[in-house]
């Protein structure tokens, strides 16, 4: 374990934790968000992030600081958290964005991290290659190597307390990510941003940004604090959670608010388009659409800040209840109805549902099946490869219906949807306990089949027969010819 | 139309509209939300709930009334709406409920109702038989001719200004809820409650509550303002409107605080067992469920039915605005899954797309394929009905590529799932203009194929080659037979 960074509470990839930044003397809840604060326009106040919306930790550009004279001096001499007005945690970065956005910038991974140090920031960032998805394999590789060479000169700095960022590239090479996970596990850095991530969100490429984060972790272990640098948009970060990362920061409150666009957990509005606020938030609770359009300028501009920063920590908060109440996959089975590309990003994470399993804890609160994606969730496959080790009968009766008290097998089981077959003695634990729909399903029933069909082919000497409910044809078809079948629906007839 | 109802905007059976009530001398806007106020214990202030939360319409109980001394004095002496102190519209029950509660009530609905308009009431109720679900069907038969006998007593009452509610029952029997509508729609009363889907709502059974309601609208047609009785939780907000439902009433709100429990747009939480609000509302926003759990006991309750009532009028406006946007469905594909019997009540709800694409407009905003239910939306079915007349040339390629510019065919369309074929100059209009996944999905790749067989059915005499990219074999097994085959993957190879 990386002694800063303690998981309480797990739910499939996604957990609850505690960092501790001792520069700051303060421990920061996981997952956290840190908004990002330009410190030459403050939108909303640092002093009322804290107050006001609960922030513990925010993030401002050392870069930019540096090379603005009036702001540096002013942070040399009284610190960053005076500067800003901020007595929670900050975190530094380091002029990489410029980097990417401009070709070039002026200083070195030794010289941003000590001007970081000298600033008071806790938890500083070096000069890392933030390349862009879809650059050709030799790029990403030789990007990933200067990357290398930046975590290593980090390490070399004598930072004192402050943590330092050793950033995760690869592009959108899933094995690069994993490789540059190892990497910079290894190395004695502390906080593990993926970075690069920004092109592929502002392009809807939810599906990448999982293949992204998942090869990532799978470098980076279960024990590395993770950042998903530069994602704030409330639309994305249950799934981003569920993925196993745990700090995110958000410029999309003020920058999308410049702009006349209003933050949702599905997506962005435009203010001019709204009649009326989908949100209860203070902001929204006082005003109409119309009110806030019609205040000045930087009045409209901080209202929808403040909207869109609430909506955020909302939802921040709804994550770190879902953790808690074991239905973190429930919450992204909903956000993966906000925008087909979601949708997409969510079908990616169910790809890996063997990576996600591991971390999956083996009894939580409730399964709801919602979807013909939860048949793919890591529990349904735990419970498949849990059927394997089931000891079998020589003839075994798989009903759907009440095992009968009367019958000529050596023992009845039933059937539960979309897990498959079951003992009497698991029937009353997690995850048959689930809550599936009444209508008749196909999706339900094919997986409860692939079920079956596990047990089958673990004990083919087995003699089984399977009463089911009046299932699909495609159901059947997946249930193995050696099984008997009688149709309830047929009998009750 | 019925002169005080007006619709102005249309999303599938969800509309925008406005009720004139004459006798509050008011319009309210609809879908409308009224806070049910118990005249004996103001949870929340009359006063408040027009101020803080925009309620322009409250319901309280005239039985309750008349039955009390103290307030039925004051009520008759001052009036309703000095009694609560509320200048919206009041509308009022009439004791049906406690009909259906206690078995008996000693009230006709002459007396109700000329009480009603004596405490000034702006909308009242006739006492009519709230048949609870699964009764056989003669109980459910001769209980509705009670209610039809009490709406005709009702005609005959002279009730001034105030409208009056001609409740629609029937229990689950869709037809009589069909027949229940017919007759309430041809007598001269104002508003039409869908009655006693309290039952079916606390079991989940958001299937029957869509049934009894789709059933309701086939009699009671697009004119009528329709009440669901007793509906008020957040999380079948959307679906009801979606249905066809204008008003609702929220007791919930109050009770459900009683109880210690906290609503939210996707089920019902306990207050013990929160550590975080997932909201923003004035409430959440200043307080931790721990504030909230160590505050005096009606203070605990009175924050938590503010909570309660200000998620759900912010889910009424998430409403309006999705009905202003065209993307209602879209909401209700979220909705859905928030609970395995809200995703039974969708599917229901697609089971009647055909009632649905009635009334739905032909162009909206946008089309969101969210999940394999997205491709039986209506507007699928009504795109697939459009490609029967489109006129076919003799050769015809349908590619999901872009057209060649160089071909041996009479014209080349391009495929658009889950919709189907198109000629080019449909290509830019809706619903052809849909966001789908990117990734491969063989519910959408099946759609387009029935798009396929429709266009095919209808000019058995066209040549038509199929050019498809790598679709799924269920896909193909439902393109017919005589369309040549190209998978554009393998030629790409």
């Amino acid at each position: 374990m990386r002694e800063q960074f303690e998981v309480r509470n797990h739910d499939g990839m996604g957990r609850l934790g505690r960092l501790e930044v001792p520069r700051a003397d303060q421990t920061v809840e996981t997952p956290a968000l840190l908004p990002v604060v330009n410190p030459n326009v403050l939108t909303i106040e640092p002093r009322r992030l804290r107050e006001e919306f609960g922030a513990e930790i925010l993030i401002t550009n050392s870069y930019i600081i540096r090379n603005t004279d009036r702001v540096r001096e002013r942070a040399l001499e009284e610190g960053l958290h005076e500067l800003l007005g901020f007595d929670g945690a900050i975190m530094t970065d380091s002029g990489s964005f410029q980097l990417a956005e401009y070709g070039d910038i002026d200083v070195t991974t030794e010289e941003i991290l000590e001007f970081q140090r000298a600033i008071g920031s806790d938890i500083g960032t070096p000069v890392d290659i933030p390349t862009p998805p879809d650059v050709d394999r030799e790029t990403a590789v030789s990007d990933l190597a200067e990357t290398k060479d930046a975590l290593a000169e980090a390490e070399t700095v004598d930072t004192g307390e402050m943590l330092v960022n050793a950033p995760v590239q690869g592009s959108t090479y899933p094995d690069l990510r994993e490789e540059a996970g190892s990497h910079a596990a290894a190395t004695d850095l502390d906080v593990f941003p993926v970075g690069a991530v920004v092109p592929m969100m502002n392009g809807y490429r939810y599906a990448d940004m999982v293949e992204a984060v998942l090869g990532a972790k799978r470098g980076l272990g279960p024990a590395a604090p993770v950042h998903l640098f530069g994602a704030g948009h409330p639309m994305m970060l249950a799934l981003a959670v569920a993925c196993g990362c745990d700090l995110f920061d958000s410029a999309a409150y003020a920058l999308m608010a410049r702009d006349g666009r209003y933050l949702t957990v599905s997506g962005t509005e435009q203010l001019e388009e709204l009649r009326h606020f989908p949100c209860s938030c203070p902001v929204c609770a006082e005003h109409t659409p119309a009110d806030v359009r019609g205040a000045p300028d930087d009045e409209t501009e901080r209202l929808l800040a403040e909207h869109n920063l609430h909506v955020t920590f909302e939802e921040m908060r709804r994550i770190k209840q879902a953790i808690a109440s074991g239905n973190l996959m429930e919450l992204v089975e909903r956000r993966a109805r906000g925008h087909p590309r979601m949708l997409d990003g969510y079908r990616t994470l169910l790809d890996h549902a063997e990576q996600v399993e591991a971390h999956d804890p083996v009894s939580k609160g409730s399964f709801f099946y919602l979807s013909r994606e939860s048949a793919r969730r890591p529990e349904v496959a735990r419970y498949h490869d849990r059927i394997e080790r089931l000891p079998v009968p020589d003839s075994l009766l798989l009903t759907q219906s009440k095992a009968p008290s009367d019958h000529d097998f050596d023992e009845a089981w039933r059937v539960w949807p979309p897990f498959g077959p079951a003992p009497a003695a698991l029937s009353e634990t997690y995850p048959l306990t689930a809550t599936v729909p009444e209508r008749a399903d196909p999706d339900l029933q094919r997986a409860a089949a692939a079920g079956v069909a596990r047990l089958v082919a673990a004990n083919p000497e087995a003699d089984v027969t399977l009463a089911h409910d009046d299932w699909d044809e495609r159901a059947l078809a997946a249930v193995p010819d050696a099984v008997t079948l009688e149709n309830l629906a047929e009998l009750h007839r």
